[in-house]
C-alpha cells in the first residue's frame, strides 16, 4: 500500500512524538502547522524535510492525511478553520473528543488515539501500543489501521463513548497514580529518605496487577482491616488534611470492595 | 561468616516467601511455627528439612535467629510468649511496628522489613530489594546486614519512625495505586473493553516517575485544567458517587500542586 503524505497540526508533546515515530517507520511528513513558529521549527529540525507553516489553508498541500494534535478545546475550532485538499482525511488524536466533533461535509474524518502518556523529554515507542481508531468511512478506517500497523502499534476500533471511558480509566491508572507517587515521594523526603526506595515496590505492583488482576493483587492494612496501623498512618498525616481525607476515603473503598485474600 | 540456623514464626505470605528465599541463598531453616499445622506443612514441604511446630517454646531449638512473620497485631503477644535459646536474636518484619515492641531483657532483637508486596501465588525475588534494618545491638545489626546481603537485597538502616513513614508512603504507592487499577478495570469492563489495554500506559507511568521524578511526569486533564474533559468524566461516573468524589478530590490536589509543565 502507498501511504499518503502526512501533515501535522500542532506543536505539543503528541505532535512531536507522533511526527518522529511516523518518520521512523517510513512515513513522510509534508508540513507541520504551529501558531508559534519557533516551537514548530524545533520539531521539524528533527524531521527529514517537513515545511513549517502558520497558515491553516492547506489547499496547495501535497499531503492528504492531516493529524490534529492540538488541545481538546481547540479541536473543533481549528477543524472549522482548516482548508484541506479535496479527498483528504482529517484525524484527531483525543481520547475525550467524539469523532463527530470534526465532521466535514463530503470529506472523510477519523480518530487516532494512542493510549500513552507523552512528555516532551522522553522517547516513546509505539510498538505494541494500543491505538484507538474510529472513522467516518471504511476507506479512512482501513488507512488508519494500516498506519497503526506501520507504527507496529495495536489498532483497536471502538466507539467515541468507549474511547471516552477508556480515557477516564487512563486518568485513574496513570494521572492519579502518578499523583500518589508524588505524595509518596513527599512523605519520604520529609524523613530524608530517597524515592528510589519504592522502585521495586512500584514496578512489582504494576506487573502484578496484570499477572493476577487487580482484584487478586491487593494487599495492605486497609484490606486486612488493620486498624492499629491505619490509625498510626493517619496520625503521621496529621498536618496534611487533604492526604488524610484521601487515605480514609480510599481505605473505605478498599474495604467495601470484594477483594480476594 | 557462619550463618546461624533460622526459625520462622508464621505461615503467611511473608513466611512463605522469606523461608524459600533464605534457602535459595544457602541459609538453613530449622523450624517453622504455625498454629495451623496444615498451612505450616504446606510451607515446609518446599523447604529442605525444616521441622513444623505449634509450640512457642524453642528452648531446645538449634536455631539462634528467629523471624516473626505474623500480623502486626500479633507481634507483641507472640514475642511475649516465645521462649528462645540463650543468645538468640528475635526479629520482626513489620513496616509499621517499632523495634521496641519486641524488646527482651538481656537478649538482642531487631527489624528486617523487606519493602515489597507479597502474594501467595507469586514468586518474589529479593535481588536489589530494599530491606529496612534496625537492631538493639551492633552484633544483631551486623547479622541482619549480612543476611540481607546474602539475599542480594539492599540493606538500609533506619529508625522505627522513618520505617513507619516509608510504610505509609508504600500504602499510597502500592495499595492505593492497585485500587485505582481496579477502578480502571471496572470502568473498562462496563464497556466490554479489556484491562490489558492499559498495560503499556501503566508500565510507562511506573518507569517515567523514576526517570523524571513524579513532579515532572504528571500529565492529564487536571494538570491542564481541561474543565470540559473533567466534566465529561464526572458525568460518566454519575452512578458511582464514591469514584466521583475521589476524581474531584485528586484533581484539585493535582491542580494545587506545583507540577512542572
Amino acid at each position: 500500500m502507498a501511504f499518503p503524505l502526512i501533515s501535522i497540526i500542532g506543536t505539543g508533546n503528541l505532535a512531536q512524538h507522533l511526527s518522529r515515530n511516523f518518520e521512523n517507520c517510513g512515513l513522510r511528513i509534508a508540513e507541520l502547522y504551529g501558531r508559534n513558529l519557533q516551537k514548530a521549527k524545533a520539531i521539524t529540525s528533527k524531521l527529514y524535510d517537513a515545511r513549517v507553516t502558520s497558515d491553516l489553508d492547506f489547499s496547495d498541500s501535497e499531503a492528504s492525511l492531516f493529524f490534529l494534535c492540538v488541545s481538546d478545546e481547540a479541536i473543533a475550532d481549528i477543524a472549522d478553520e482548516l482548508v484541506l485538499p479535496k479527498g483528504s482525511v482529517l484525524v484527531h488524536c483525543s481520547g475525550a473528543t467524539p469523532l463527530e466533533a470534526i465532521a466535514r461535509d463530503g470529506a472523510a474524518y477519523g480518530v487516532f488515539y494512542p493510549l500513552q502518556t507523552f512528555t516532551a523529554s522522553r522517547k516513546v515507542s509505539f510498538e505494541g501500543l494500543p491505538v484507538c481508531l474510529e472513522a467516518s468511512t471504511d476507506e479512512a478506517e482501513l488507512l488508519l489501521e494500516k498506519i497503526a500497523i506501520k507504527l507496529r502499534a495495536l489498532p483497536y476500533f471502538m466507539s467515541s463513548e468507549q474511547r471516552l471511558c477508556l480515557h477516564l480509566s487512563a486518568v485513574f491508572a496513570c494521572n492519579f497514580t502518578n499523583h500518589f507517587y508524588r505524595i509518596s515521594k513527599d512523605i519520604l523526603q520529609d524523613q530524608g529518605l530517597p524515592f528510589q526506595l519504592l522502585k521495586h515496590l512500584i514496578e512489582e505492583t504494576a506487573r502484578k496487577t496484570f499477572d493476577l488482576g487487580p482484584e487478586n493483587a491487593q494487599t495492605g492494612p486497609a484490606l486486612r482491616s488493620d486498624n492499629a496501623t491505619m490509625q498510626k498512618h493517619l496520625s503521621l498525616l496529621g498536618n496534611h488534611e487533604e492526604w488524610k481525607a484521601l487515605y480514609q476515603k480510599i481505605s473505605s473503598d478498599i474495604q467495601a470492595k470484594n477483594y480476594q485474600v
